[in-house]
């Protein structure tokens, strides 16, 4: 284990009033000037990897933490500390199958927030559950992943409907697979129609410059 | 909408002791000599594809239906209905990530699966709640998709520990992705040392009839 991470277990909320809750930690980390990024996906669709990328192209810019959230394993954090060098926290949520403000605060406190302009919390890979807490952040994001087929909006509405944007990784294999891109932005603005959508290969990095300057705008306007 | 397809919105269940309540529905079904399959993955890992390509190949021989259950929509069970032919029912989960005994129970009322050897219960897409509630199933078998990644027995424990098999889909990608066979193998085995693995494609059907012998194998084994 590197010295840029550390795993703590999270423990279950004792608040009744998560949407207050949130509010509160929005509100906290406004006045630290910290932007936090909730991302969230299925299993499997890159959120490490898309993280990773968007990393390497914004570190010299603003300072940037994560929290990596799993059931178990320490799998991503590794990853995201290895790779990239900054500041990661494993949170282990026990089997819980999603973040919720008090469960982010705890982590938050750990990663020392104030030092940062973005926070980053990888949540627990889920398309259901994460969508219905909310975690305090400034700003929900989704993943969907090619292979996972175009239909998601339709299928997890709520995920769809909750998000500012909607990244589509894994675009390097879209011939192999009946993926189509008309249909996925029509399905999403069904959901939301003001969700911005950014098509990314996290594997050889097409897409990825228009994704992180959308991103560093949005920190950037949230902190000053 | 096909005849042979419904929808049914299920209720939340009022039984504390969803163990029990399993088991007591596990016990109907083996009385009435019917075999119900609990399919499990991730959005996206092709769960009904496999499941058109089993009905296919089984329906010849034993008497199947089908339970598609889904927060929302019915993209899944008008797949199943208009390429199968099969008597399908659609669960809607009203935003539910899993089911459980009970819900499973209105399901199988709706599908008469007295008159079924095989009944299949396509649970919601979700690699993490399904995976702790028992739905009377006489079986559990979970789908894991190349693109999601070798890692996932590790990142999702507990649904490895509770299938008796787990289905590799997609292999017909494997060229493209970074996905170590032997590795999900070893992976798997440190959850559930029994768990039978089956290498997959349902676009191509290479490896679906070993899967499907096997299958048909338990139910007869089951019913008789």
């Amino acid at each position: 284990m590197t010295d840029k991470m550390k795993i703590i277990e999270v423990k279950q909320s004792v608040f009744a009033d998560n949407d207050a809750d949130a509010e509160k930690l929005r509100q906290q980390l406004k006045g630290e000037k910290t932007f936090l990024l909730n991302l969230m996906s299925a299993p499997g669709s890159g959120k490490t990897s898309v993280l990773v990328q968007t990393i390497d192209r914004l570190k010299d810019d603003i300072k940037i933490g994560v929290m990596e959230a799993d059931l178990d394993s320490d799998v991503d954090a590794r990853t995201i500390a290895e790779r990239t060098g900054v500041k990661t926290i494993q949170l282990h949520t026990g089997g819980m199958c999603h973040l919720d403000a008090d469960m982010t605060r705890q982590g938050v406190k750990e990663l020392e927030t104030g030092e940062l302009d973005l926070a980053v919390l990888e949540n627990v890979g889920n398309l259901v559950c994460p969508a219905e807490f909310d975690t305090g952040a400034s700003m929900n994001v989704c993943i969907l992943s090619v292979p996972e087929g175009h239909d998601k909006p339709l299928k997890y509405p709520l995920m769809f409907t909750v998000c500012d944007a909607m990244i589509i990784n894994k675009i390097d294999v879209l011939d192999y697979f009946d993926f189509d891109l008309d249909k996925v932005r029509e399905y999403a603005y069904k959901r939301n129609p003001d969700i911005k959508i950014f098509p990314v290969s996290a594997k050889n990095g097409e897409g990825m410059d228009e994704w992180c300057k959308w991103l560093k705008e949005q920190v950037c306007k949230w902190n000053s």
